[in-house]
Order: structure tokens, then sequence, then C-alpha cells
């Protein structure tokens, strides 16, 4: 959308309640009536509800389920993270787009968000169910100053923001709060499956994509793909997907603003990812660990090229990687790799 | 070039000295006399020398001093490497051509060559000085199944291959070993500078630019770019270059067979990379250290970042990080760095 209709949008909506008659906006931005005019119709095109009093007065009375750019800039609260944001109804990926921003020289921060995606990303070559116009679709361009060894643990890091902005959706909503079983908060219903996953209640609510290209061993730029179902109904979803997988709404039991859900996640991230480029992954370990629960449980691990190994959870080491033992008692460690729950033997 | 000229070229070289009939070429390909004269023609544009009979038949007398495919396809001995080949006479950057490939599914072994850069790259932003049609520049697509952590060592193993092929054109030249003084061994002239240069006698004759696109810890493809001076006169290079390089052809005091160079390198090559997969950088560990005359060194390595370490060269590690002795006795690895020789303390 156009400078023009923006500008009467932040006008009608910092006069909340009161009318804002076009001859105000008119003489305030220096354009004629007609133009206002016109302006107004074009938000209403793009779906804000916008009441027109007799005497003259625009009043906003709802803006559309869109994430568009002036919904979710409006209120943003970030430095470098979105300022930057490109908008598409539909597309095929949104880590696509955004390599290719970044390979024209998009800055750092540049974030691509659509409504759906018709060929979404999932880690090693899976595929992400993106419907439209109900969850969030984001990837975000980083430039790091990074060597290539540290920029895995940027998944970790960018799934403790997305954990931490879900867990905090849950916690604001007291009837959700009230509904949560004996003592668990609803905090600690959220968790992270290493390395991209974010669960809710053992069901996955966000995946993470971290996309990168790099020079040997200096990282040029990574590209951090996030999707979170968001108010989607799980019940929909393909069936290869659906025993696995929640929305916040469906736990919520209320659809959520989903462009006030991005706004907090960019926040998040941004802070999180200050953090990651200043003290290294080291700094973000105590806030996943506080989200990692799958410390002593026994998983398989297939790694890339094949390998699969057995054994119980150990922990996270510095660098993000994921460390088992062994049943022989050894230690291995994992930076790459894809983890299911094994079967406790009987 | 197209099908029918490469064709008629074929059967030129089987020929060798005796002459090739126009009516010949027609009845074994089935097509006009006319066509073969056509064919001839097309040939000799491309620099060619056919010489034609009175009698009706031709000889081919000489080729171009060109890397085209059909120069370089003509007897490479490799099973995957550069069996497509796409060839330029002039592009900006060979790795910049070969990215492009790879995202458009370019096949593991896709070769890039071009007689010149306009924006030839080098490691860290450099450029890397490509006049045009007297040396290598090649860019190679990879898909190997490879970890992230993995990848940086695929520098290194590269420059085992570029080195011994340096090393074996300088050992086949009888003058050249003869001039080579007292006993060292030509072989023994040509080392491997962490991570990325080949150097004659201490000056580079080449430099390799591995990039590469990951999926956090999953690569996606490499990109191997190899840039070789081989008849280029280092008199001519800009003058921040010119003391620290060197060319084949200025150590052989001749000029050499660009075509023949590419093709041995791309037979070495694909046999290391085999190796690399295969067994990890570990199994070409022994031939990088033969090739590896840092150790015991004093020098400085600059990390991504902007730390700065001196110490003394202590080895290779098995995952190709350089390991250096600090002055308190401690050891310091560098995956990622750039190296130069540090003053020794007086």
């Amino acid at each position: 959308m156009s400078a023009g209709p923006v500008r009467v949008l932040g006008a009608l909506r910092r006069a909340g309640d009161r009318p804002c008659s076009g001859e105000a906006l008119s003489q305030e931005y220096g354009i004629s009536r007609a133009q206002v005019w016109k302006d107004v119709e074009t938000l209403r095109a793009r779906g804000y509800r916008i009441e027109a009093e007799p005497g003259g007065g625009y009043r906003l009375r709802g803006a559309p389920d869109r994430l568009y750019p002036e919904e979710i800039l409006h209120g943003l609260d970030t430095r470098w993270l979105a300022r930057a944001l490109h908008y598409f109804d539909e597309t095929d990926s949104t880590n696509r787009v955004a390599q290719d921003l970044a390979r024209e020289g998009a800055a750092h921060g540049t974030a691509v968000v659509a409504e759906g995606q018709t060929a979404g990303r999932g880690r090693l070559g899976r595929r992400f169910h993106s419907p439209p116009y109900q969850n969030l679709y984001t990837s975000i361009v980083l430039r790091p100053e990074l060597s290539l060894p540290d920029a895995p643990a940027w998944t970790l890091a960018s799934a403790v923001a997305v954990a931490d902005t879900v867990a905090e959706m849950l916690s604001d909503d007291a009837s959700f709060a009230q509904r949560a079983e004996g003592e668990r908060r609803p905090e600690d219903l959220v968790e992270i499956k290493w390395p991209n996953d974010v669960l809710i209640d053992g069901r996955k609510v966000s995946g993470i994509l971290l996309e990168l290209a790099a020079e040997a061993t200096r990282v040029a730029f990574l590209v951090l793909g996030i999707g979170v179902n968001l108010n989607v109904d799980p019940a929909t979803f393909p069936e290869e997907f659906r025993a696995g997988a929640t929305s916040l709404a469906a736990q919520l039991g209320a659809p959520i603003d989903r462009a006030a859900f991005a706004r907090a996640l960019y926040a998040r991230l941004e802070r999180v990812l200050d953090a990651c480029a200043a003290t290294g992954f080291r700094g973000i370990l105590p806030r996943f660990e506080a989200r990692f629960r799958m410390r002593g449980r026994r998983v398989r691990v297939r790694e890339v090229g094949g390998g699969e190994q057995e054994g119980w959870v150990h922990g996270i080491d510095d660098d993000g990687a994921l460390r088992l033992s062994l049943a022989g008692g050894a230690q291995m460690r994992f930076l790459a790799g894809d983890v299911s729950l094994a079967k406790e033997p009987a």
C-alpha cells in the first residue's frame, strides 16, 4: 500500500473513538478532500472497516485479519528486525524469497511474511503445511559476523524466542491459565524439541528452518524461516501431520491476533539474536535449557548421511550440539540430525 | 558449439596426420558435403587450423588456445566431474554462475569455466585478479551428503588436488627439474598455505574459494572455485599482488597447455573428493600434510569477527582445523581465519 492511505490509517488510529473529519485530514496532510476519500476507499478495499459519519468524520471500526506491513509495523518494538517488511498474499516459500532478497543485498533484519505458502519448506527437504490466512510464515535475512561452526546454534536461539512468545500468549490468557491442570503452569507446557521444533503439550506448534550461504568458514547470510500455527484448526491438517500438530488457537479455544503475535515474536527474536551475536549461544543456553525437556529421554538420532544412533539425552553443549549417553557409557555429540523418541525397552 | 562441428572435430582428431575426405565424413555421419564444409568453417571460425588438401581431404593442424568444452572434454578422465561443462569467454565470477546453476538444480560435478572474470572473487570479500586467456578459472557444483561442520575441510582436500597437479606439471618438465637447485625436487617447491592457497617457492599460484548453501546443519550444495595462474606473466599483476604471485609458465619458462592442465586437475580433483566423501578429511590428511610446510612457523591468525592470535603452527586436526601453540603453552584451534607469517621475534 502506498504512503497516503497508510498515513490516513495512522491518523484514524490515533483518533481512536473520536471521528476524524475529512477536512482535518486534508489540512493536516496538505491533500485534497477527494484524495482523503480515495485513501479511505483504498483502506476499505484492503479490509479496514471505516465508518463515515454524516458530519464528514471517519472512524476506524476494525482492521482486517491480515499480516499487512501497516498492521505489523504499527507498534512494532524493534530496532532492526522487520523494519523492512515484504508482504505476500501467497508465495511458494518465504525462505526462497528471503534468499533471493539476501543475494540482492537486502539488509540485516529484512523480513518476508506471507499469508500462505504453496511450497513451504521444512528441514531435510520436508514440506511445511502452510494453509492461508490462519498462521504466520515469516523469513528473516540475517547478516551477523559469524563463523560457520557457530551458525547451527542460531536455530536453537531462535527456538527460544518462538517458545517464549508462545508461552507468553498462553500465560496471558486467563481462562487458559485456569484450565491448566493441577500444578502445571501454562508456561511449562511449552518446550523445544531439539533442534528446531516448538511443542505445546507434546504437539508441534512451530517449526524453524535456518538456511545459510557461506564462504568456506564465514557466513555470508542466514535466512531464518519460522512457521507458527496460530489460528489453524489442527483437524484440517493432512493426516501425516494431524496427530502431532496443534495451534495456539486450538490450545486457547479462541482466535488470536496474528499481527500482534508477529510483533511480539519479532521483538523477542531481536533481543535473543542480539544476545547470541554478543555472547554466542553460550549466553542463551540457560534460557534454552529452561525449555528443554528431553534430558534423560531415550531417543534415536538419524544423522546426515544416514547413520542412526540410539541413546539417552545427556544435554546440550555450549555450541548447541545434542549430547547423547550411549548404552556402553560413552557419550556422543550431534550438531546435525533428526531426533525421534525411541520406545523405551520393556 | 553444436554437435555437428564437434563430431567433425572428433573425426579429424582420430585421423591424426592422415587427411579426412569430405566424402568420407559425409558418408560416416549421413550429412551433405556442404554441411561438412560448413562444420569445418565453424571450426575454423573458432580458431581450429584445418588444412584442406586439393584432393578434398581435411587435416587438423592446430587447436586454439581456448578452454572450450570440446578441448577439455577430449580425453577427460573423469566419471562425474566436468561432464557438464559451461564455458564463458568472459563472466563476472564463475562462482556466481555456478551458484545460480546449483540453485536451478545443476547436477553434482557441473563445471563452469571462463577465459576471464571481471569480478573474480577471493576469500573474505577480496578480489581474484583474473586476466583473460591466460589462466584457468573454474567453479564446480558439488552435492555431497555432508554435515556443515565437515564442509570447510573440502577446501583443504581441493587444495591437495591443485597442489599435486601443479607439482606434477613441474616434475614432468625435464628442463625445470634440471634447473631445480641442489637437492630440492620440483615437488618440494609446491606447498599449501592453510587454508586455501597453493604456493610455488613461496609465491601464490592458485587460490580456492569454497562457497556453500546449507540448511542449518546439512549442506545443500558446495561451489568450489579454483583459480590457477598458468600462462600469465606475474609482472603484469596489479602491484598489490605482484610480489607474492607466480604462474606455472613463469616457473617453467614456457607456456603450458591450459586445457591439458584443466583435464589433469579435474581428474585428480574427482579422486580426492570421492575419497573425502568416503572417508572424511581424515583420509586425505596425510596427503595434505605432505604439502603442508607451516608446522613450527610463527603465524598470526585473524579470525572472522576480528580477533587476532599469534602462535606457532602445531599442525592440522582431523577436521582440517589449524592448531596453534600459544606463547603460554596452551593450544588453540581455528576452523576459520586468515593466516599471515608473523615476524619472528629478534
